[in-house]
């Protein structure tokens, strides 16, 4: 068996979700959400954050970044993200497809927003020619593996609403967050003034679905339609459902993420002592950024899947997650000590 | 527990397909597709339609119609279907939304397109003030449920290529018309000349999971960008391989479909001797049509999921599925009869 | 020189209107909307709307058609509208390319749409499969030539409203359906409930420039963006706005008008006794549609421009614009005739 | 009367231009384009390209930018310019609405893009995730007044065409450049590698109409559908074509363009001497950047119009035009210095 690094969706499915989907899996249940088990998983959404929410269940984090963020905006309003985010980079210009509206994006090298960079933006207020502020996007945690503090966020949003802007949250790795910071959705979430987030899980142990949450159900009035047009409407949503009743369950969302992010930990703990192998970014999360010597990336790639991630200065990312063992770990660094 | 005639998604996952699933979770694997399971349902597709085919695993059934109508056409030309087609009446405009095409619809009693329908939309060939004509989509089997005959979708066919345009399938219960013409894909898709065609099979037994299947791997070139700008590429896909390779695995998807279309004429055998019912239309798969008397209606449903098709004559659709057994029909068919 | 009876744009440009472009071309002046004829010319639209409405100048009819009607619904929102329409038939697909929405079309004999027709669309209302009705569009006069009465519409737009659902106007020869009924603008149109229309004129002698018209100023909230967004802004704008102060001025638009309609019924009534000639429409305005002998529509056709509307009952159009005269008219009844 | 120095597009129509579309209004012709003076004016365009090109005349400069670049790429490639183009700043977004493509912008002080910025770029060919490179746009003269040599035009074609990317040209004002750099269309369009060029005339003196050149008349193939669906087709396009004709005849446009340019030398000579004024940009076309103390910026635009192009540095722009006099510079100088 070959353990990655590449990912963590590269893992399998948790058992408990495993076991939560067999269970649904026993008599006719109506189609598109109308069933007991979304009914159940919707409400357990609101008990982890502490308020009523609306939330719509769709296909994968693409689906769930580009409808709720389709949502909000028109197509002359812009969306301004880090130039690191995943929906300028890995959505294979879906957002702009979808949305009609331009990308804003501002340079970042540890994947976050800082309000002072948004502020030229408003220049373009009220000016025909331009397309006009609509909606930021931030990602929690970052594609860099980084945590927004919730005043950050606070500041940000604070931002945004005395600009009429919206804000949006890419939670594809969201439980990695809550997990690292120690505190609720609550209070990182919703009492921060996020607008929308997308609430991942497939990383995290499901084996496909998502979740798109609105904070104010006021702002999700006809988000039903957007899911569907956006073609992210799952027939048999029971399977989707029954995935995140799991996933809640006994918190295990947490425990995995928490466990995923104490591997990345004792990974960056184990090779921080090797001369050859430089960290390049602290690890809050489940991810390791490192300057490996480029001849061993070849041969340490035939052992492990992972991703080079800038070729230019030879750093790679390897991702830890819910069943990455203490043995993978050890294994891995004899690997790569074995290369140098 | 409570058998629903609405719809064949009302059904739960196979025992064989999810066993599949629970094989297929025990290491990691790359995702997106560059794994064993996907390889290896790839290759049933090529031997099922007897030929090398290109097909890409999407997450339902308007993701398959939309992506694959889209990248065979451009905005400014048309999708030819008839009246009754689900890319026209449900899927909430995502075909206009993706493909930004005009729909182009003609009248039809029974769900099939005519070739003579087609001809007045060649008029419009060569004027630029009109969209031009661009592709065909045809169901099949149709949501009336009724079947094309390989002439009758070659005869189609030919008029397409003759003109420059391509042809689609949605085949969202294509296995009920596979199995109600007892001939293969090969015979009814490959040698008829479609383009490509939305292989559906949540309906027939799957979780989750369509197929995009281009019968011409070279029409398929690019169409990996299209599925992910669709927001159609599942991350964990070995999930929704796996369920392909149960589905083809002793020719399981015909035995389902086979069934279910057994129970929908049982249905109509044991229906047609009360005066009161009017089957409205002949039961070629696993529909039954029928007018009912309106007061029962609403007594019935309670009773049974099912549909009104048509208010106006208070025609009904009642869908028969892989585990709808002839105790179900029996006692359906005595709730009717209690009510009349 | 050959007079044309193809189209009212075949026309060239009336010379009042040459002359205020003319004069209008004398110093600089900031561009795209900011000058004084600008200002001059929007003024006119009040006066004439008999009340303060929005307008803004648009570079041809199909820009102002879509761009209206894309400014008022979502891409899940739809289109209803005859199937004669404009927008459906002749605009390659503009509308649905550009808001992402489905057209729903139904048959009409004269270009009227009729409230019970789109009752139907009702069924759809809260079904997320379904898209949402949205706007309803009408053409005044529509493409047959035909015109609606002021209670006409006042009953689709009660419809309308009663139904949250919005009502365009395209008015590409609005000047035609006023002077046909002799009353005002405010009568027809602001008093009857439409909330956006397409004012034309350049089929009414101006040479380039059309208008959308938001009868209530706080629809027109963020109007400015998308006839950006949509390539409708016109740099040097006053030359558009010149053209509608002559337009207006001396009511000379509805001068051109009432002389075009009044050639159509001099040509109506001039061929009214030849008996190979049927006519196919009422004439209320400037179009004249009639069926001939099919043998003589081409060598007609090297005398004159004109279309065929429906080959399939030989069915011409012909029409009349503010520069046609009697002895046009008598020269074309002459050629006619000759033929016959 | 007030010269304005905001833009050329706030400059009136050129008297010879006028004449032409006065003469061009004496009688009916067929509209959209099949006149004799759409047919001459294309003829002029070969003629001064040095070859057959094709060209389609559309209502304004964004929209020639948006549909050329639309008929080339599909959504999900992508479109890569400096960070100063017009497409990106100045068109609210109509680029991404209509083709539905990233914009993939790279830093730029003079509006020049450089080979070694694109190249970053291919390292997402082939990749899923990553929109893919599809087209470059390059405008010429830059938005900062900058001209690229044939040269440099020629390496990026060659960069383009080795990968398979396309190569547009934002001519806006291609005269300034043409006329800056004293050599043929030929020269700088037609034998450096540009697919489709953007033809800008009416900041040089025409009332309305722009044009797209396809140097490859197979490229060309089907954009009547574009032009049509970018609501770009004017129906009485003999007063465009008329423009045209008279911007070609005894080289108008260079005569025009390169008084423009001169009038630009002239004021940066003037200015400068004058310590507190700075000039930021070589003056190379008909713009003069320059960084002023800004306390005299608001009593100066009492007096002249004109945009603050950076509010960081207090950089404004004056943009001379073909009617800008000698005169009018003294006259500008002196106000300058006299508030200095």
């Amino acid at each position: 068996m070959k353990r990655s690094f590449a990912s963590d969706n590269n893992a399998p499915v948790h058992p408990e979700v495993m076991q939560a989907i067999i269970d649904a899996n026993h008599e006719d249940y109506v189609s598109y959400g109308d069933d007991p088990y979304t009914k159940e998983a919707s409400n357990l959404f609101n008990e982890n954050f502490g308020r009523e929410v609306k939330v719509f269940f769709v296909c994968n984090g693409t689906g769930a970044n580009v409808s709720a963020i389709s949502h909000l905006i028109r197509p002359w309003q812009t969306i301004m993200c880090a130039s690191t985010a995943h929906i300028h980079n890995d959505e294979c210009g879906a957002p702009e497809k979808f949305t009609g509206s331009k990308l804003h994006t501002v340079p970042s090298e540890d994947g976050k927003l800082r309000v002072k960079q948004l502020e030229p933006f408003l220049h373009s207020v009220g000016f025909e020619h331009h397309a006009q502020p609509g909606i930021i996007s931030i990602t929690q945690s970052t594609e860099l593996g980084m945590v927004y503090t919730p005043d950050e966020i606070k500041e940000i949003s604070d931002f945004a609403r005395k600009n009429n802007i919206y804000l949006h949250l890419d939670g594809a790795r969201i439980a990695n967050a809550v997990a690292a910071l120690n505190i609720s959705l609550e209070e990182m979430i919703a009492l921060t003034g996020v607008d929308v987030m997308s609430f991942g899980a497939t990383k995290n142990g499901l084996m496909m679905g998502e979740a798109v949450v609105f904070l104010n159900p006021e702002l999700a009035k006809d988000f039903e339609y957007i899911r569907k047009q956006s073609m992210q409407l799952a027939s048999k949503m029971r399977y989707m459902s029954a995935q995140f009743i799991a996933h809640f369950k006994n918190d295990l969302w947490l425990k995995t993420a928490s466990h995923a992010n104490r591997m990345a930990q004792l990974l960056a703990e184990k090779i921080r002592h090797i001369p050859q192998v430089k960290l390049t970014m602290p690890v809050q999360t489940n991810a390791v950024f490192a300057s490996i010597p480029p001849e061993i990336i070849q041969p340490l790639k035939e052992k492990y899947y992972f991703y080079v991630w800038n070729e230019k200065n030879n750093e790679v990312r390897w991702m830890t997650h819910f069943q990455t063992t203490e043995q993978d770990i050890d294994d891995f660094v004899r690997a790569l000590e074995d290369l140098l």
